[in-house]
């Protein structure tokens, strides 16, 4: 199947980026840093927008550099884009095509900006709209669902953010993710027989905190995209603001908590709903009192450290959508409803 | 019932604080005006997160204003906060506790930023942590869901922005938002009909665009919060991007589709739903083709202009979500597993 061998051939096209690419991305931090930069603004839509989120707290977090998601639809339909003055303007698009995203880049460069493309089609439109174009080289992906040019985005996104802050040990961490993915595909014949349970399952809320919100956007849409369900994201901020209203006994709750400063956090939620509201959990974390918390614990390395983490998380996330598909009987290749480019304007 | 009360005095509520407060804005507005202001920088949760998405619009198409929606995580856990250089830092927050926005209002002023708390509480710790304070004067909200303090920041991020713009036709639209708001609340006993037929449904997906995605937001999060059904909104254009697989025949949407720059966009996607799909529509707007692709159709005054559509749309749509909790045999003033204030930090 095409989108398992897609979701498997991960650790390599993600070790080839990051061998092949340092000087590129290094030669793109030097350019940005001779630019008075005060925040980014982000065009993506899709899983690219998931990427985005992980940008917006690398950036922030390593970089001090604010985000802002643009709103595509202000260049599009109402034609009144905001100024953009010191901003460096970031489209994210696996095939570089949606007009949308294309039109953000564009007014950026009318309005003087620096505009920078991560896609993984160098010879797209939107690359063409760019000063700078990062390829992420995942290959031509297939299946409609998006995975490899998922962590190929989020790769790219956290080479540049070590390009910038440039640090060594940054450099020396990036260089172990394959292998951290690799790892975490081996539970592949587990995720497998796991994802039994929830053959009837027909909703989820996916829960994620800080550089992990990203990951439960993004688990979410592949839940969505392949195996029909409604599954809702959230920081567990935002759901202790009304939604956990919803969660009953045996609700189920997907949830990535992985070490690092917000993890407390997340296991304060997680055992307000298991001990206190009974819900089901199957849970994506490398810490052992929240692993022990869960029905279905997806074990990650301890060693992974958090703002690496939604690369390596991301992996057991996708192969449980896979196989729950499966499960339903569902088509993994051809989802319904969907195709590969979604052209919005 | 309290909570009936507060959504159908917002009319009164959104009149007296236009009518007392326009000179107030128009002194924070000057000040604003004063400084190099080159973004806005937005914290909020839940509710007035919401209205934080019409800011993003509004202040985008009238004032030229790019809005990053803060992740107050960065300032708390992490404690890595951006560099906020010429950002004007806004607060929204009904009771002005949360500790993790005053906390950005906070690093703001720490940084040197314009500063604003928009909060029902002008002596709250946000209000305490601000420059300026807008206070939305909804008067004391007692039902856990909120509803007027919603419209009330709604109606103050459209004074702020007519304020900073300073068109005289501005005013006036302002001006008739409550007799629209008491129009759109006659469909009360309509709505409580409708809502019948929504007895047994546990999920649905709530469609916005532009102006209206916070509407979409603000719909789901209160049928969330009081149906307990699983309520996702979604833009119209990221719908398209993967999750339209999960829609099948009778499927239930709820969508918001006014007249005005992104409406063609919306009918595209009602109509592809309703005849190529088959699914369950029920739709706010104040347009004749789209209200009669819908089963049930809930009409707002046809001259509502799009920048104020948010104000009007969202009546009905509490209307809905307050009698579905009744038909469904819950409690409206009291959802369970939440409180009225959440002090997420």
């Amino acid at each position: 199947m095409t989108l398992h061998f897609e979701i498997t051939e991960q650790p390599d096209r993600i070790k080839s980026l990051l061998f092949s690419q340092r000087k590129t991305v290094e030669r793109i931090a030097a350019e940005i840093q001779k630019h008075n930069i005060q925040y980014v603004f982000l065009a993506a839509r899709g899983t690219s927008d998931n990427a985005g989120r992980y940008a917006n707290y690398l950036l922030g977090a390593m970089n001090g550099l604010p985000l802002a998601l643009a709103t595509p639809s202000l260049f599009t339909y109402y034609k009144q884009p905001p100024k953009l003055k010191n901003a460096l303007v970031i489209g994210i698009s696996q095939s570089g095509k949606s007009p949308d995203i294309v039109s953000v880049l564009d007014e950026g460069k009318r309005q003087g900006c620096l505009t920078l493309a991560i896609t993984n089609e160098p010879n797209s439109p939107l690359a063409q709209a760019s000063d700078f174009v990062f390829a992420v080289q995942a290959g031509p992906e297939k299946a409609v669902a998006a995975t490899k040019t998922y962590t190929a985005e989020l790769m790219t996104i956290a080479m540049l953010s070590t390009a910038l802050h440039g640090t060594k040990k940054a450099w020396v961490e990036l260089a172990k993710v394959p292998a951290w993915m690799t790892q975490a595909l081996k539970q592949d014949d587990f995720i497998s027989e796991a994802a039994q349970r929830y053959r009837y399952i027909d909703q989820t809320v996916v829960l994620g905190r800080g550089f992990n919100y990203a990951t439960a956007f993004e688990w979410a849409l592949k839940m969505k995209e392949l195996t029909y369900i409604i599954a809702e994201p959230y920081s567990s901020a935002d759901f202790a603001h009304g939604p956990i209203a919803m969660v009953e006994s045996g609700y189920p709750v997907f949830a990535v908590a992985s070490k690092g400063k917000v993890f407390d956090s997340m296991l304060t939620m997680l055992k307000r709903l298991r001990e206190e509201i009974s819900a089901e959990l199957v849970l994506i974390s490398n810490d052992k009192r929240a692993l022990s918390l869960a029905q279905i614990p997806l074990t990650i390395p301890a060693e992974v450290p958090e703002w690496l983490s939604p690369l390596v998380n991301i992996l057991p996330a996708q192969l449980f959508a896979y196989h729950l598909t499966i499960a339903k009987g569902y088509n993994t290749e051809q989802p319904r409803s969907i195709r590969k480019v979604t052209e919005t304007t």
